[in-house]
């Protein structure tokens, strides 16, 4: 895809992992955009805001997103590469392309993806990456919890 | 694990099945259990009741059971074998254990587990068959919706 593209749509999920750090939260944000390029919904970690362990930003914003009958076209884009969850969710719901932040600060699910026929782009982006690792160094319990490290 | 103690628990998994049914929703029921046996959470799948298509039973189950600091020992109940998103839910958290009720109107990612050192018991329940089965019989459309299957 259209690096520009990508790094326009990158803006709303930063947006709202920036969002979630100004209420207390986990950084992390994603946003689903539609085969048209309209966005569908967005959203964030809200583990901390709800104490929600399931409200991981991909599913935040799959659920905004309402009840669809295709996802052919979509474009899931997050800050931070999936985790297993969240790589499921794109998986089983045929989502066709996952733009991610960065994938320097934690390694999830989007190599299995793109095994599995999803288009992945990785920016490498220098904010996303920050503001992860500002977040896990203040916070290590909190990230661990997120994503059942022990 | 003790299959008597794993049909006990599907017991649970299957009256919010049957709720959900009656709901008018789609018959999918789950449970969460701790090492200890206590019941941390229980839900199902809520698509239509709540328009929440991120609301697939072992995730409500697993939203039910809040915030915890591991899932090592726990254990995983569901009438239906749990598709890559439950799967992917199960791995990234490390829960131990999955009781699957049926894989037989649905294979979803339970061998994977497996092979990622889940403990993966299928009870080929007949009940919680038939009520897949019937479900699926009447409303294709909407089961399709809930699978990403066009």
């Amino acid at each position: 895809m259209d690096q520009e593209q990508a790094r326009r749509w990158l803006r709303t999920a930063l947006d709202e992992a920036r969002a979630g750090l100004d209420e207390g939260g986990i950084p992390i944000g994603a946003a689903l955009y539609g085969a048209d390029g309209a966005l569908l919904g967005r959203g964030r970690n809200r583990r901390v805001q709800d104490g929600d362990p399931s409200a991981h930003a991909e599913t935040d914003a799959f659920r905004a997103a309402g009840r669809q009958r295709s996802y052919r076209g979509t474009t899931m884009v997050t800050t931070l590469s999936p985790c297993w969850y969240c790589s499921g969710l794109v998986r089983q719901f045929g989502i066709s392309r996952v733009v991610v932040g960065e994938a320097e600060t934690f390694h999830g699910g989007h190599d299995w993806l793109a095994g599995h026929g999803v288009e992945v782009v990785v920016l490498d982006d220098a904010e996303c990456a920050a503001l992860m690792r500002e977040f896990i160094a203040a916070r290590p319990a909190l990230w661990n919890e997120d994503i059942g490290d022990e």
